[in-house]
């Protein structure tokens, strides 16, 4: 990878930037003397401009050689740049309602941009905190992962296409290298990076890094992420949604519950619906010559989803450990500014995660999870 | 891939082929117009010349653009030469002792020059079925296998270096491909390539076609085939050996299983004594600082080994299957000329499988198989 050509941008320079570049400009109805920009990054890596006209609005996402809450200290490859732009132009394309178009992409300078999701959108982590109710939620997500999970896999694509995808996407090394870091390791052992609410969850930390069961669990899933190329995920979810009335706790509570219950549920339905159309189709997986029976269809069914349903308790409870002990933590809980509160919540969402990941595989529903979770 | 400046040799033309190769013509100390070449090509796919001249011997493998054993009417790119020379030259760096190393490659003409693995060293299943006792066998497999795999896996490499790797062999698709369709699909569905020692096997093939739990296996065995990218492998092995005296069948039989025994015990001493050497190496997937405790790394050892073997049998099964419901047998049936006395051995080898595959999971020691097999 190349820096030649390469500059980061500030709002000066992507104003000339937008200017010189039609398939951008022409979103903002070419008013390229007449437009706001603002930066919203908000993430841990890259930087996130709005781009707002009379006329029009675009995103401009721009990825820098580091990790950008880190600082120069941990160089990340912005050749990431171009897998995302990948990912979301294929995404879009399997499940347009959920993904935002992608309209320009340059490579390098490891610029993205795409359509703006303005308010009342909101990030979904927002809302939920605010206490906001999505009626729509489990089913956008359902279908968005339903859509971009099936078509992505061998039981729609041949290999062929399926092998070309895994080829392309191995060169995106450098961001898996950093999610193996910060959610498969780092979490289970001293690291610089780490961090928690001290000294509250001191003694937790150290039973996380000290749990034998917890580490034998987490090297599966971890193998499972390096090594099983079974469909494109893309992390970034920009859910929309529409804003909703506050709600008292309990009610919230039984909400978030039922939509997690939901999510899954719906998202059984139209994946294996999926299969069913297309159970004839190309996919290389279930050939319909030697799959045709239907109890044998089933029981094939059955199988797939319940490995399945196991593997995402296993990555749900990985992600909720690192969230807690590792790098990068998220509002839910920083925004509790009572540390003993904070502390107490986080030790109880540790807690279960820990038991969904050595127990994941005693689940048979999703209601089983949510009992528990309860 | 494209067919410009191929040419599919024969004598006449590899003749000058390696007269014009330094490379080639030095092995045969440049006595190049005093060398004679044979074509002995058993296999199912390629061409293979043994060139030998007073002072040296090559051996010259070329693949042409379809399947030798059925003809031009089953295209199969010989671009698979590119991947059989790479994976050749990987494997000999590994394991010099096992695998021939290769003087030459030529991807245009898919041509690969490689030392000659003289008499007396014989191909091993035409000893195996001559009964002759090979001592070293189990030792000389077990520690092929434990270096190839080894060292290829994400015990030893970092994801950086495995992901170029994957991204790579992505490439040998279409052999893949054959394997998916010959191995794990044809077997068990109708397909006009399929034989089978008919009619004594006929309701056998059948009952492979109709048992729905071992379609639910193998298709997870496929699953691990098409996606997971655990280590390097390569099916040909052409080992050596010393020809040994004949012997009884019981005495032989009891060699034969003490061999496959001693076969996965020496492979799982080495491959896990390679993992202790290299413990604190570049490997991802087992990182010296998580699992540095002993007694967690005899379970997380225990573990991999154990999924190892399962996956092994699963397999084994699979190829016994379709060596005898599939399109390519081996000599070892083939060879038996009485068709009752073949189609009863071919019947017992095939429901020994069926119950391998399907009960995998329950087998704790290569003792245990033993046992069954018996
Ligand atoms: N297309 C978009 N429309 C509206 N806001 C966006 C868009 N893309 C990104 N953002 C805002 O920028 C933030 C950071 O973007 P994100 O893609 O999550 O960056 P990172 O990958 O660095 O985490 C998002 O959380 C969101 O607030
Ligand atoms: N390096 C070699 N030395 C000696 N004999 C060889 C060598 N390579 C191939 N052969 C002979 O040619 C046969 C076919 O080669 P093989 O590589 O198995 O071809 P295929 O991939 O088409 O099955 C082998 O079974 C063996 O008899
Ligand atoms: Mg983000
Ligand atoms: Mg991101
Ligand atoms: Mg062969
Ligand atoms: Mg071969
Ligand atoms: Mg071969």
């Amino acid at each position: 990878m190349t820096m030649e050509g390469f500059r980061v941008l500030d709002e000066k320079s992507l104003r000339e930037y937008i200017k010189a570049t039609p398939s951008l400009a022409s979103k903002l109805g070419n008013e390229v003397d007449n437009f706001k920009i603002k930066e919203v990054g908000d993430g841990n890596l890259n930087f996130v401009y709005i781009v707002i006209s009379p006329s029009g609005s675009i995103v401009i996402k721009q990825a820098i050689p580091y990790v950008r809450c880190i600082g120069e200290s941990w160089p990340m490859t912005k050749e990431r740049s171009y897998f995302e732009a990948t990912a979301l132009k294929r995404q879009h394309g399997l499940s347009p309602k959920h993904v935002p178009e992608v309209y320009h992409f340059d490579r390098t300078m490891s610029l993205i941009g795409m359509r703006y999701i303005e308010p009342p959108h909101i990030i979904l982590r927002k809302g939920l905190i605010a206490g906001v109710e999505y009626p729509l939620l489990a089913e956008h997500m359902a279908e968005f992962m339903a859509n971009t999970l099936f078509y992505t896999s061998l039981l729609y694509l041949t290999t062929t296409q399926h092998k070309s995808a895994v080829a392309e996407f191995c060169g995106n090394v450098e961001l898996c290298r950093l999610t193996e870091q910060v959610v498969f390791s780092d979490p289970y052992r001293i690291s610089e990076f780490n961090r928690w609410t001290s000294p509250y969850l001191d003694t937790d930390a150290e039973a996380v890094r000290n749990d034998q069961i917890l580490k034998l669990e987490v090297a599966e899933l971890k193998s499972k992420f390096c090594e099983k190329t079974q469909a494109l995920i893309h992390g970034d979810l920009h859910t929309d949604g529409h804003v909703d009335q506050g709600n008292d706790r309990k009610t919230y509570k039984a909400w978030i519950m039922d939509t997690i219950a939901d999510t899954w549920n719906l998202f059984y339905k139209k994946f294996t619906s999926l299969w069913d159309i297309h159970k004839e189709g190309p996919g290389e997986a279930y050939l319909h010559e030697i799959y045709n029976d239907l109890e044998l269809r089933e029981l094939v069914k059955q199988k797939y989803m319940m490995d399945l349903f196991h593997d995402s308790l296993g990555f749900a409870a990985a992600k909720m450990i690192r969230r807690i002990v590792g790098v990068a933590h998220v509002e839910d809980f920083e925004s509790i500014s009572d540390l003993v509160k904070r502390s107490d919540c986080e030790r109880r969402a540790l807690e279960f995660a820990k038991n969904l990941m050595k127990k994941r595989r005693n689940f048979n529903t999703i209601a089983d999870v949510i009992a528990v979770a309860k």
